[in-house]
């Protein structure tokens, strides 16, 4: 005999679970770093988030695969049937998260090549409630906790307010001076890409409670 | 005995489907109509783009219950198997353009309100390709055809260089003359969401290349 174990399915699914939390992890530092990347006006930082996206898209290429392996050897029923395939839609979410967040770092960039046109709040505190969106959802994935996933699709209100009040903002700039509206064209990109994210991590969420209660409450929350 | 008969694995594959390209339809239907509703000016058309979003949600969750019933029922292996995933990963392109065709008929509703800018030449265009983008990519799902797979991905770049050229257009507007801003900026809002439309054709695309070769090619075309 070898001394090959054959992995367990229970090891298997929490193995699952761990790879979408690390990828969970990367796209939320991706968050992170391409608003410091705006604020720090660090276009090295902005060059790095770039390159991650690569990183993000591997992600998801093995947990796709590591999901069709799952269902083809272990064919799932029931809750675990719900969990796998919810796994092979989040990955989808979190692959164009990573996404937005080099076209935001491309912006960045862009942006740090002119002078600064404001200083920035909203648009940092935004980045902050959609990174823990996407960190509450995904937990709210792993534990199979419906309450927090409801909690999720409520805070999405709270970012789009905030984008709603940016973009006010700078349509004024726009207005006043002309010279302002490349700037704040693509500041108003930023802060739209942020507020899709958050739809992402709202997705994200509706998805759980239809893993969770085994029924669809997509497209019927407030 | 009684007369009801159960429908063989492959009716139900072909139904399953048959249910995707209905769903596709009707969102080619919605991209056709939002751009109809802003050239027109007609702003009953666009109220019915925007109440038609809870139909395209419907049809998504059906689709998922299916796709979750046919692995449960029949637990499908290889081509089957990557087959009804994918259908899974589909729906969610699918709404997602749905959601954005109800927020572009939003946006003519509200430019409807206003003296028309200019006249609309490239926008239709865009969406005369974004709307065969999809439809290729659908047919090219069902038949499992890579080929016009591969060229859905190719002719993304036209649909990204037409966005380009109406973001610069629209700049030139705003810049001439601050009064034209809050329409510029709608405009604008609709050619990108265009864009983005053609990006989920794209990814559909991809993953049917992925489907058909068994290996990924995503993340890796020009």
């Amino acid at each position: 005999m070898s001394g090959h174990l054959v992995a367990s399915y229970d090891a298997e699914l929490k193995d699952l679970k761990q790879h979408v939390l690390t990828m969970g992890g990367l796209v939320e530092k991706m968050i992170t770093d391409a608003i410091k990347a705006l604020v720090d006006r660090d276009t090295e930082l902005a060059e790095k988030i770039i390159a991650m996206d690569h990183e993000v898209n591997g992600h998801e290429v093995a947990i796709d695969e590591k999901c069709l392996e799952l269902l083809a050897l272990r064919q799932p029923t029931g809750r675990d049937l719900r969990f796998i395939t919810l796994a092979l839609k989040i990955v989808t979410d979190l692959e164009r998260i990573g996404d937005k967040c080099a076209n935001m770092a491309k912006r960045a960039r862009q942006l740090n090549q002119e002078p600064p046109l404001k200083p920035y709040v909203d648009i940092p505190r935004m980045a902050h409630w959609v990174e823990q969106m996407i960190k509450e959802a995904l937990d709210a994935f792993v534990r199979g906790d419906a309450e927090l996933a409801i909690k999720v699709c409520k805070d999405d209100q709270m970012v789009d307010d905030l984008n709603q009040q940016v973009q006010r903002e700078l349509y004024t700039y726009m207005l006043e001076d002309p010279a302002t509206i490349s700037r704040a064209m693509r500041l108003t990109y930023i802060s739209k890409s942020l507020e899709r994210i958050a739809d992402h991590a709202t997705n994200i969420a509706e998805m759980v409670i239809f893993m969770v209660k085994g029924k669809d409450i997509r497209h019927t929350l407030p």
